[in-house]
């Protein structure tokens, strides 16, 4: 009856703790899952959108993660119309599926300022393109990426539930909320 | 100036052919990246929803996609109010990142009961639920698993749009529509 290779998928607190491990994981390890979740929004027109990013900190004390985007990418132009997102994660390795909905804002201030000043100059050409991206071209590489420092932004999640599915032996899937102190409940998979 | 290891990333043409290879393998090869997309929906307060999938079927010539799920999955219900999805792979490998915006419908007829009576019964357990998939449990374990066909439903994506990204020596990203016979156009990376 137990989950024999992941005993920590038994108790709502142990899963809870191994999601937060594996967050923090994904920000300093480039070859974990949670290093590049999908991030899903919704657009103006109300369709679904869903795109890899790159986890750049996860705070388990205010439930919040980062990550960093081009100010004139698609995605900061729907979140800032419908601030709701929801971050998806396959861990394969430990069989489980993370889905966390989040509340979405942007940080410009100083704190942006000093990412900006840490970034190697090879990450800084991720941000700053000409034309904008998802702009059409008359040629594959008729773009130039500039780093510019006004172009970069950072997305806070500020997350609210959590759904986590954990498949084993037999599946286990419980939802936690920031709104029950992430306690959690079992639910069905 | 060629993405040497992917040849295929270098015109528009190659690179849609390149998307359907990847797709169809994904139907028939259990540890392709395409067999466990991400479906991306919206729910109905407005916030998205993503969960992994599994990929059933790929039809060029229809530029459709098939899944199955249980009838009383909350992504049903959310399909049934907004029929739009988006499905999103990153194939590592392949250094390709697809988004596939769909029109999505339900199947309901011959074909599902044919479909069925083909799944082995091991299969067959992940539709029917007590109580339904993401209903609260008092424990963990407390559902039960019966194949029940009446709970078999198969989704039709219908695509729309892709949006493809290649991450090379240097970028490339395209769009495809079928409103424009799949073309393609490139696009700011």
């Amino acid at each position: 009856m137990s989950s024999d290779l992941h005993p920590w998928a038994e108790t709502l607190s142990a899963l809870h703790d191994q999601v937060w491990t594996r967050l923090i994981r994904g920000v300093h390890d480039r070859r974990a899952a949670a290093r590049h979740p999908t991030l899903a929004t919704v657009s103006a027109d109300g369709t679904p959108q869903a795109r890899t990013i790159v986890l750049r900190a996860a705070d388990r004390c205010a439930a919040s993660l980062r990550f960093y985007t081009d100010r004139h990418s698609a995605k900061v132009a729907e979140l800032r119309a419908q601030p709701k997102a929801s971050l998806h994660i396959w861990d394969n390795s430990a069989h489980l599926q993370m889905r966390l909905l989040a509340d979405v804002s942007f940080v410009m201030d100083e704190d942006v300022t000093a990412i900006w000043a840490s970034l190697p100059e090879v990450a800084r050409h991720s941000y700053g393109s000409t034309p904008a991206p998802g702009q059409p071209l008359r040629d594959a590489l008729d773009y130039q990426k500039t780093p510019d420092p006004a172009a970069f932004i950072v997305g806070v999640l500020a997350l609210q539930e959590m759904d986590i599915l954990h498949l084993g032996p037999q599946h286990r899937r419980a939802r936690f909320s920031r709104a029950k102190g992430w306690q959690g409940v079992w639910c069905a998979p």
